[in-house]
């Protein structure tokens, strides 16, 4: 089984990239929005590894003898390419590093076990060698989780586990699934749909993410409302460690104490590495349809996801946009003909201005529904009575279909930007219902403060999703034009962004982790003591300190 | 304000009990079902407090005078009866003990904190003095969670919260209310109520337990199916330890690593003394209803229900008994006359029969609906399609007004029978729904066996509750006619309970917690290595050893 990676120096598959030409709206948007013309913006050539000096392994042989006897000759590599793959994420700080050759610690070999015993073997040997482990999923974390410690000096193997990908069984009766940890989203929904069931489980980097990574950020996909967060998800877990391997037989719930599955949820490597998850699956439903909506303004917009998530309505998906992110989508159409054109740029705009709205205010929603047809023909009368009582008006499918077909795109955009000398990331929050508007206000406020003190012109732009009893995610994208050192740009831009944060009764992730990236915020949203109870459980867990050390929080 | 306690003997409040003469069908189900005669059987006296030989406080003057500084002097308590009834929870082996006398050792003094700053000051000076801290709330724990190790040489607090019992405020857009640790239920609920509001938390205990106790061992209410167990419902949580405060600002979701909420609950005291809790709570639903339903037999009464938790269908309540818990709940009915007398008992049967059903095997079942009219009347529609399917019958509203009048009456019928020489007790479990009925029969097996084992004659009855996607709840109610050696015989047919849990897939408990009682059990149920990380989190984070130290894992 080969295990295929993304591009080295960015997202997705070679070969794969965000292309403007098609989309008549989109460079007109760029210029407004931060004042790059793509036009005429030289764009970098693709990057060369030659022209990379990568660090030597510092793997002892021994350590790699042992690996090789341990799982096989084949699945030990200590190749550059691979090394470097196996550095970092794919924030954009990751990005910009990567392709300046910005190295200073990287694996010094690269496992790939092809079972839980291979890797118990790996964590045995690694244990009497004194070695790192940091393990791998599909490589797309965006907090950091993934970096060795710059000033490791111990070997560090990382454990790609991308052999690891089959569905082992379903329970059928209680619609429990074992999936071996490296399964990607695409392989596990594909064996799983084969069977007639689903995960439900899509987050935006579903196609190169895993289920063990999944678990190990505490991951949520589009379809949360319906479906729950990974945490939900996973009922049952096996994590080999230096000492044994941990089972949590899948439960529906239980009270034993401190709850151990919840522990190695979001443990990024810390507490050993997964090698299989049970997790509930639904059968496939009868029907999926995601609804589009308008919204005059935000705080109407916002107003309605609130009432949506406080009535007894039940819809799969509900996603709002902001006026800004709404004028981004709609700039990345492609070129609309016949009646498809009349009715968006004709027909959809004089209905509004009609309605007095303000056409630079627009907030476009989906709303999805999943299950028989009865069921979503209820749940969205439930829901489509709330948007009317807010002033929204829908219409229909058609960009639902578009933003199913294309959900999984938009990190390809950052890559395109990042080409042309534009600089562009995402930070995600969840706040209580109650702070959701002052956060936002503060967030656009800081990211715009923090575009003046770098002095470059940037744009910030947000959608809510995942919505809760109590409250929901606030995602936000942000980008400037690069002033020259895009490194330290960056950390002013996303500082301001993570304390804002914090500052408005947000927590500094809702479903990307922590890693190196977010652990300065830590002790803010969990307290002092919050910290110490889980730097003690690391450090108890792991006395060696092997399982990928420092992320989450600094020893 | 007055913190009002159970009785120091048994269950609940002094001249409250259970009778059986205005229960016709009572003295011949209990003489039916273990042979003892309640009409011959001789009734102890209720226990005079003065026979009880109490092991004098050990707490050291200068301990005594500190506490005394901290919170003020009438709220540090060293009188015998406050420091008995601080010893136990009320299992059937604490009622057994207390009745006795059998008291190795007690708490040395009981503090009664006003206010978080209090509690901090208790924990100041505990830790100043290696002073051990035991919370208490409504002290109905059943799993041994808060008893002394008998070996423990240190002074002992007994921290009890009941002065502690405010709802602070309601953030009513987040739908989140923060309530002191100290409220019992009915105090929590009268004061969310009056503001329109409930949390829809309602186990067994209720009357008589604490939101800080829930939160403390994960505890799980009648409603469930709607609102949650209390882990969801918990949002944010004030944690005093040692070094300080642990905060957990109210969040709908977060991914900030391993959840500290989800270690904090299920502690049992083990990372400090909750003193707040913030809670998701719900609008008084408009409509609130609970339908009875019978069915032929327990493994066609498990399909309905493992349908219902697969269909769209969201009721608030699903619930059934086997049929001996249905035969005992039947014989607790009072007297009937007129219609209802003719309902009950010839018209119902008359029908049961004429389908073909057998009177011993039918089974009882409460599915509950809450919410706006439409609502209730959807769910109900939808429920009662697949009761239909699987055969069963709906009998209407009148059960379940009784259940829902005499649900918290319960507990009284085990002091009841202790009074008569008949012991009694419940064990619950969780597990799959292909494990379940499984589970349930090597469960009856096992108990069965265990009476055989000790030579007394025994009752075993369960029913289904919690209803989850993956699997549901077995609550065990057992009894046996006591033979001399309470505890042994205790011991015996409890050990073969929780060991058949464990066997056939199933949890050591669902939401009553570790404590002492489960705790030989854990270890089986989450792994060796599961243990061993739990026991590195309390060990690290506590390393004093001074918070209620050896409940949920010996060190």
């Amino acid at each position: 089984m080969t295990v295929e990676h993304m591009k080295w120096w960015g997202w997705g598959r070679e070969g794969v990239g965000f292309h403007f030409e098609d989309k008549p709206a989109f460079a007109p948007f760029v210029e407004h929005a931060v004042g790059l013309d793509l036009h005429s913006a030289p764009a970098v050539a693709t990057p060369d590894f030659a022209d990379i000096d990568v660090p030597a392994s510092q793997a002892p042989d021994a350590l790699l003898g042992e690996l090789r006897g341990a799982i096989g000759e084949e699945h030990v590599v200590v190749d550059d390419l691979d090394r470097v793959v196996h550095t970092y994420g794919k924030s954009i700080r990751d990005l910009i590093r990567v392709r300046a050759g910005i190295l200073p610690r990287i694996p010094d070999v690269v496992a790939y076990p092809g079972d839980e015993d291979d890797v118990t073997r790996i964590v045995q040997v690694a244990s009497a060698a004194n070695a790192v482990l940091i393990p791998f999923g599909g490589g797309s974390n965006i907090a950091g989780s993934l970096e060795p410690t710059a000033t490791e000096t111990r070997p560090i193997i990382s454990v790609d586990m991308g052999r690891m990908r089959l569905l082992v069984d379903i329970d059928e009766p209680a619609q429990i699934a074992r999936i071996q940890a490296g399964a990607l989203g695409p392989d596990l929904e594909a064996q799983l749909n084969a069977k007639g069931w689903t995960l439900g489980h899509f987050p935006d980097s579903f196609t190169h993410s895993t289920l063990g990574g999944w678990v190990a950020t505490r991951s949520s996909g589009m379809q949360s409302d319906k479906y729950g967060d990974i945490a939900e998800m996973t009922r049952g877990l096996r994590v080999v460690r230096p000492d044994g391997t941990l089972v949590i037989r899948p439960m529906p719930n239980a009270s034993t104490g401190p709850s151990v599955r919840e522990m190695v949820l979001g443990s990024e490597g810390r507490l050993g590495i997964i090698t299989e998850v049970s997790v509930q699956v639904h059968r496939v439903p009868e029907e999926r349809v995601i609804h589009a909506y308008f919204f005059p303004r935000w705080n109407v917009a916002l107003g309605a996801m609130q009432a949506i998530a406080a009535s007894d309505a039940a819809p799969s998906i509900t996603r709002v946009s902001d006026a800004r992110e709404t004028a981004f989508s709609m700039s990345t159409s492609k070129v609309r003909t016949g009646t498809s054109r009349i009715l968006a740029e004709e027909v959809l705009p004089r209905i509004m201005k009609s309605k007095g709205w303000d056409l630079e205010d627009i907030c476009m929603s989906f709303i999805g529904y999943e299950g028989s047809p009865a069921h979503v023909r209820r749940q969205r009368a439930a829901v489509e009575k709330i948007v009317k009582a807010y002033g929204g008006m829908g219409v229909g499918t058609g960009p639902g279909v578009l933003y199913d077909q294309k959900k999984f795109d938009t990190p390809y955009l950052r890559d395109f930007l990042l080409d042309r000398g534009a600089v562009a990331d995402v930070s995600e929050t969840v706040a209580p219902w109650s702070r959701l508007l002052e956060l936002y206000d503060a967030t656009v406020a800081a990211a715009n403060a923090a575009y003046d003190e770098i002095g470059q012109p940037g744009w910030i732009m947000c959608h809510l999703s995942h919505s809760y009893h109590s409250g929901a995610c606030l995602y936000f994208t942000f980008a400037w034009v690069a002033g020259g050192d895009e490194i330290a740009e960056y950390e002013t831009v996303k500082a301001s962004i993570q304390q804002s944060f914090v500052d408005h009764g947000g927590a500094i992730s809702h479903h990307h982790g922590v890693g190196f990236e977010h652990a300065p915020w830590l002790e803010q949203d969990i307290s002092a003591e919050g910290v110490a109870v889980m730097r003690g459980l690391f450090a108890s867990s792991d006395p060696q300190r092997i399982l990928n050390p420092g992320a989450i929080v600094a020893d």
